[in-house]
């Protein structure tokens, strides 16, 4: 029963690792497709997607299955619990990335983006693709000070956000009512992504220590997850 | 045990209901503060979302003491599973509408709502209230046909969410461009409630029936949780 187990433990963790490598991909993907103008790397990003929803689906099956035939207790069920959130979480990231995978395409020939916040969704995108990064390689090696980090950094997307607002009102901007509308959902998406993968950096530290960092009193980790 | 299992079991459903009614309150307080620009209301939202978000963590960590403790299996199980997922779900819905009332106090004293959008905003509003207010009442009576009828008529709400666009990109639009951003992300924000109710409607016919609506391959059901 036991060696049972801990080779389907061992096929969820896989599992999840594919899950985090095929987010990462669409994020990438997302951004090929905005930045570059790349409808082939958008419409691989909204295809793609189906392959992340089937992944969630998988995952959160076997995660039910072990519950009922394994009875794990302690640190596997806080694994097997954790697993389930995140598997439902990056399923969201992969939406979030598909969703400016459509951005793009609908704006194509032309580009969603605005010369003016280029820039600005430049940072955004290396922000969110180096913290799928990040957490591809967190989660393989249960890292749990590289997810600290990681839950700290969060405010520097927040900022990023921010500005998107400030360009938009400021006296410069000569974007197109469309590409207001693109900027502000666009930065939304962003800025999701990156909350999102800080909820899961949340779960691993839980998942690995017991201990829940959202419910950390200071105010550096203080604020939960969003929406 | 089988008594304490129950009594616990209860507890839970009752926490979950508590929570529902929650979100219910604040996404009809988010109506006012926006719509009626009530200033009290917004406050009373975005304080009263600490209460939401306590709820959640309460309603896990039960889940997580009924699973080691009790190990539940077929119904039971997916129903603490049910409960975990339903939970977050409420906890976004709470906070979606935290930010629809953080956008009306950021406006006030003036409106975040320029006229041209106030009739479709209020129609939104009056779907996710209502879709709330039906959330509460299948939950409560483990309604598959009202939850299976709920999830169906989603696509009104994507109809609402579009016709945002075709207002703000048109001609008779006259907002500020701060009401320009605000109507992209308000919209954004009604339609991502409505979508988690539908989640929670699809999470609902499982709890009852072990039949999950959203693989179901048919395109009126097709279409997973987004974002």
């Amino acid at each position: 029963m036991r060696v049972l187990f801990n080779e389907e433990m061992k096929q969820i963790a896989d599992d999840l690792d594919t899950m985090a490598a095929a987010v990462k991909a669409a994020i990438d993907g997302a951004g090929k497709a905005l930045l570059d103008n790349d409808i082939d790397a958008a419409q691989s990003v909204i295809d793609g997607d189906l392959k992340i929803d089937g992944l969630e689906a998988s995952i959160i099956d076997q995660c039910v299955q072990m519950l009922a035939k394994q009875s794990p207790v302690a640190t596997d069920l806080r694994i097997v619990v954790s697993t389930l959130r995140i598997a439902s979480t990056f399923e969201r990231m992969g939406d979030l990335a598909r969703h400016i995978a459509e951005t793009a395409r609908r704006a194509y020939p032309d580009s969603a983006v605005n010369p003016a916040i280029r820039d600005l969704f430049e940072k955004m995108q290396d922000f969110d693709s180096h913290t799928a990064g990040e957490i591809i390689s967190i989660l393989q090696n249960r890292d749990e000070d590289r997810a600290e980090k990681l839950i700290v950094n969060d405010n520097k997307l927040d900022e990023l956000h921010t500005q998107t607002f400030s360009i938009i009102n400021g006296e410069d901007w000569k974007g197109t009512q469309q590409q207001t509308i693109d900027a502000v959902l666009i930065a939304r998406f962003y800025e999701r992504i990156g909350d999102h993968a800080v909820g899961v950096a949340r779960r691993i530290v839980y998942m690995v220590s017991g201990f829940d960092p959202s419910k950390d009193p200071t105010p550096l980790l203080a604020g939960g997850l969003d929406e």
